[in-house]
């Protein structure tokens, strides 16, 4: 398999049927963030599925590993990584059951037209403060600030192109709660399960884990908090089962 | 003290400052929502309060004996339980301190004017179905459930009756939460700390405390969970604190 791997490239395993995905460090990697997703994202039998802005392609290969859906499309508009992720979709066998297309999550509905799936997944870029930025071309910039899109962008794409009563999952910062909340109501996604993940109980949350349901009624239901650590280094027993490490240990 | 209580009433401690409150069990006994709310809200010296359906006045009550706060004004429209607040008042000797307003919260930027208090505190009725209400006149199911006043008259009105930059606390229901924000936002309150309350841990939370800021930006604090039980029936240090328990036990 090396043939699909280029300079500073490595392949890591997903924990997870074996799968595995490419990354460059020097670029980007994926963060916990897109595990949890995956984790709380719910995809059934037969479900088509579009990941906005999906980077090496973590969140769908993991997916595709974990449900039934019927296919999985990853759009990203940096070609480096829809590389990547094109090359990690062959190493893992599943080109029958997943696409990679460049492009740009603000021409979503365009790309694959309205209404077209049944859940959509995103881990957007979080920060709308570019302050700092050296500079503002690197893929890690472009994967962590609003540079290419907005958060307005990913959720009324999201909203376009899913199906009525399509699902709707996306990680995010929870100092954006408020602005996340109105966005999704304004373009129909109304929440119906926000999950908060905190590094220790007794620490504000660092994520938001959040389902919206395209022309659902208002009433959501605030999960129990995820915490992530128990002790210092010590992982939380569903962190450990969300991450495949207790499958890991059993064999 | 005597003659300031009327048959079927009791007088109960509130563990703060020796204060008391007046309560009838057959009508309605303030909660543990009351309590974390005034534990949440932050009140500065100097500042004027209103309270917006106080019930038989624990939020103000507690917040006179807590905070530095200049004058405590309660609404309540249901006569007997602003009866109850008032002689409460002169019970615990803040007549100088505290007034009580019978009147409708709809009316409330009418009854006490535009841009005039600091702070709006609220524990509003929680529920929008009025399936299987018996007596939709009962005190219980005025105080419950929303027959006399929307969550949009309670936003709406405490907003308007609030200077700019005055802060806005309230206690309510998760399943809610996703309609609390748009309204709040709608109405120039920006929410800005956010605390869900959770019987135990790995439970969902059965309250949330929010704070939201007249005219503010959009960048939301949630805090730490709120847990309330460490064991059964062992209240967690937090609470504790809260309910003044360990003020009781150190005497």
């Amino acid at each position: 398999m090396q043939e699909l791997l280029h300079v500073g490239e490595r392949i890591d395993d997903l924990q997870c049927k074996g799968y595995q995905i490419i990354q460059n460090k020097e670029k980007f990697c994926y963060g916990i963030d897109a595990v949890l997703l995956a984790g709380f994202a719910k995809v059934k039998a037969g479900e088509n599925v579009l990941d906005l802005g999906t980077g090496t392609g973590v969140i769908p290969i993991l997916l595709e590993a974990k449900t039934k859906g019927r296919h999985f499309t990853a759009l990203e508009i940096q070609e480096e990584s829809a590389d990547m992720a094109r090359r990690s979709v062959m190493l893992n066998k599943i080109t029958d059951k997943m696409d990679v297309v460049t492009g740009d999550i603000k021409e979503a509905s365009k790309i694959f037209g309205k209404g077209v799936f049944d859940v959509v997944t995103t881990n957007p870029p979080y920060m709308n403060n570019h302050h700092g930025l050296v500079n503002p071309h690197m893929p890690k910039a472009i994967a962590r600030h609003e540079l290419l899109c907005s958060l307005e962008d990913v959720i009324r794409e999201g909203s376009a192109v899913l199906k009525e009563n399509g699902r709707f999952y996306m990680v995010h910062r929870p100092f954006r709660l408020a602005e996340i909340i109105t966005v999704m109501v304004r373009h129909r996604l109304e929440p119906k399960r926000i999950r908060f993940v905190h590094s220790y109980v007794e620490k504000e949350p660092t994520m938001v884990l959040i389902e919206g349901l395209k022309g659902g009624n208002s009433m959501v239901t605030i999960e129990p908090p995820l915490i992530v650590y128990q002790d210092k280094n010590c992982y939380t027993e569903e962190i450990r089962k969300i991450y495949g490490i207790e499958d890991e240990e059993i064999k």
